[in-house]
């Protein structure tokens, strides 16, 4: 199934949950992936959002030279991708080809976006301020995609050392929580 | 079953899975409570984190007068016990009481946990110097506590506009990321 466009003031509704996602990023002219968990949305709109990437990893260089980065959501179907990218470092490894995934070009960044995943969020690096003290980045996502087929996607959110716990059923409450 | 004293470098495994929270502060005296996805860790230890509260919310001031808080984490059993928090303000109600929740006393920090909570992570703010751009706290947590009967605690993770996702099953695999 294609990707469709996903509304950006509808983004929050992605990342809120708490998913790991897989970044990508380009260095010296190479695309990356790694592994995140430490992420929350800043604000609804337009979608604004932190995260930290370690200095340790080779994703900090090409997300703070570039300024960009696109958040690539995965299912459970590619766990064991997830792990794969987590425990190995884009500076031996092409990580797409070692795994099998598929790199497809974005729209507004020249960072490609992850086919097999399910989610992908084109990000601009829009703040360096608080990369000295947190290794936080500030990212605004400018384009989102969205395969319109997945209603409830059974997500991974890491519990630490390789225990992650997969996304439940959706329940339905009277908030008026946005 | 009474709470446990949990170990400090284990509390980003209950966070980073990404479950909404319910933040107790104390302002003017008083407990209130709110509920928050807009959280992430910023390091393993001590532990650090930044959460998002926006101003308009009544703990904003509660929070960055007293310099505190407790972050409660919730299962399943308490969702419309959050969806109420979530949907009322401190400003005219003692949120304790409207919901039936049990306001237990700390052991470092002045602001009350909620007992029927199956974690509680007592916290300080730390840094303030993000507050005016982002409505950015950083906290450190001092003290945790655990229900150690609960291995697979069904939180909830917030999809927006009342649905919300209920924590599945664990699996584990072979990742050697902390």
């Amino acid at each position: 199934m294609p990707k469709k466009s996903f509304p950006l003031p509808r983004v929050y509704g992605l990342l809120e949950p708490g998913p790991v996602l897989l970044v990508t990023t380009v260095r010296d002219g190479k695309a990356n992936i790694m592994a995140l968990s430490w992420h929350q949305m800043l604000d609804f709109e337009p979608p604004l959002l932190s995260c930290v990437i370690s200095e340790d990893n080779y994703s900090f260089a090409g997300l703070r030279e570039s300024g960009e980065c696109v958040l690539n959501i995965p299912t459970v179907e590619l766990a064991e991708k997830v792990v794969g990218c987590g425990n190995t470092s884009g500076r031996r490894l092409d990580k797409f080809k070692a795994y099998g995934l598929t790199p497809s070009p974005a729209k507004l960044v020249k960072t490609p976006l992850i086919k097999e995943c399910f989610a992908n969020l084109e990000c601009r690096l829009v703040d360096r301020t608080v990369i000295d003290r947190y290794n936080l980045f500030i990212l605004e996502v400018c384009q989102a995609w969205i395969d319109p087929t997945v209603k409830d996607p059974r997500t991974l959110h890491h519990r630490g050392w390789g225990a992650f716990m997969v996304a439940g059923h959706t329940i339905k409450l009277p908030s008026r929580m946005r």
